[in-house]
């Protein structure tokens, strides 16, 4: 069943049912939703659009990763200013010709990532439209003295990841890509279309002394590239210390891919980018490594430039990553 | 100049520019953007979408309009609660060939609302997309004994409408057929592109003790409807106490248009909906009176269906006004 023939408020009708009960003063149905914040707290406010056909095209993302993935994706920017993230608005222009049921699965997996983040959906809106446009805009909260932003790496301190990289860029490829074919498909694909926000860790590195945070959207070398434009630095990164995930290492080979390149450049591993003096890098290390959770100490800020270095010390060439441009 | 040719970071270093400084501790160009709310309040959360071709065409709406309207009918939300804007982040998804200067006038535009009603704008997203969509999210506050919704109205109360209706309809009507004309162009124009948010008069109503409220967006029946619903109730209206607007009344009847129609179904006139027992109602009139704030008492709440009434007490034909439907 298409959704045309239905109107506005038929459709909220049935996302209201598929969402559940939402804990909220009022939730949505009136002319904004009203909650309350933790007082004392700084709170947060991101907001994210996907397009169809820019951001992600319809026959190769399912509709119930498309909900997950679009609403994890803002969850990491409160993650990555060391957040947890409380209260989403969900915006939907829609093509007349989508099917309820894609609707009823893209909800779902909107829902899945609110339960997994305690997060409440409070209301948005719906329109028609020529192409498929989700937006999704998240309130979150910080304690003042936890808050991670970009602005204050200085030099000598050291940069930090966690997790692996790379296995997003790769899963991306074969989706788009039919005959790119690995034996680890699922996990690579699993990887770019359900990622993981990294909350909790963001959460230890800033209670353990961290002050600077992105996530890796664009890539790590774009990201980088964005603590060091709003802190007034440059980086290094010695680039055989850069977690490149172990699947993508083996596959790359096999299909003729730059296993280095995907983990530098590549994008969408929602990993986390820390900065911070070695002694907090040393604390941050030791109790991730407590908790079994990976994180590598992989160059440090330096006065001016971007230096990339391979295991002699040279340059090597590299990517800037993803760039939104209008052309 | 095109905005194909600039990158996504050339166009927010603009756009921050013709935005000027906001007042945030963490602002635009971070995860998210950070901010102190007033504790002990409510926080309120609304999110609005206009899509090119839907909402607006850009042949008729100017640039500068589309930015100040974009936020005001957000703000219009907020103010329907009872309570006061605060932060908002604005989410453009943008055809190749948009004018730089059209974007800058956007900015401009939304910027005049945002220093009007007090708003900091928190941040963003901007996206190639093949038709213009803005979205736009709003962060509010409200004290929680002042918090007007749908869901109170009560058998016997009054039904109150701020200053008067139609003239947004008319408006929109000689934007869009050029072969209609008054002398009064401008004003109308301006009702329809240029609205007022009734932030001042949803804070005087609460404070009075109204406990109900709603923004005449989709049409005031549209709207007494929804409080209706939400509300489990009915409503009947005295189609002679609704404020036509006088200058709708007299073009009307040159254009052989239908003036209460308007009134009562054309919409996006952004006045406010006011329900309240007897004494309450007298109190708000009395009060807005002293302010030279017209308000005018339209008929009452009933057990259930809806009564449009003329002055003989015979019910009259109505239509429902704007529904967003998917066909």
């Amino acid at each position: 069943m298409a959704i045309n023939g239905l109107n506005e408020f038929e459709i909220i009708e049935k996302i209201k049912r598929w969402l559940g009960s939402q804990d909220m003063t009022i939730p949505i149905g009136d002319d904004a939703a009203a909650f309350e914040l933790e007082p004392n707290l700084l709170s947060l406010f991101t907001s994210d659009s996907l397009i169809e056909n820019v951001h992600f095209k319809l026959d190769s993302i399912k509709p119930f990763d498309l909900g997950y993935k679009s609403l994890v994706i803002n969850i990491s920017d409160i993650a990555a200013m060391g957040g947890v993230p409380k209260f989403a608005t969900v915006t939907l222009g829609l093509p007349k010709k989508t099917n309820l049921l894609f609707l009823k699965s893209f909800y779902k997996g909107l829902k899945k990532a609110a339960d997994q983040y305690l997060v409440s959906i409070a209301g948005g809106d719906l329109a028609s439209a020529k192409e498929m446009a989700i937006n999704i805009s998240l309130i979150g909260q910080v304690e003042k003295d936890k808050m991670l932003n970009r602005s204050k790496a200085k030099i000598g301190e050291k940069i930090l990841v966690t997790s692996t990289l790379g296995a997003s860029a790769l899963g991306l490829k074969i989706a788009l890509e039919p005959k790119l074919k690995t034996k680890h498909d699922a996990y690579l694909q699993k990887k770019h279309f359900s990622p993981v926000a990294k909350v909790r860790e963001a959460r230890l590195a800033a209670k353990l002394g961290a002050k600077v945070a992105i996530d890796v959207s664009d890539g790590l070398i774009s990201d980088c590239l964005r603590i060091a434009e709003e802190s007034k630095v440059g980086f290094k990164i010695y680039a055989e210390k850069v977690p490149v995930d172990d699947i993508v290492l083996k596959e790359s080979k096999k299909l003729n891919l730059d296993a280095l390149d995907m983990a530098l450049s590549g994008g969408e591993d929602y990993e986390l980018v820390f900065t911070s003096p070695e002694t907090i890098a040393e604390k941050i290390t030791k109790n991730f490594d407590q908790k079994g959770w990976q994180i590598s100490v992989i160059g440090e800020i330096i006065p001016k430039g971007i230096e990339i270095l391979d295991k002699d010390g040279k340059q090597i060439s590299w990517r800037k990553g993803y760039e939104h441009k209008f052309n």
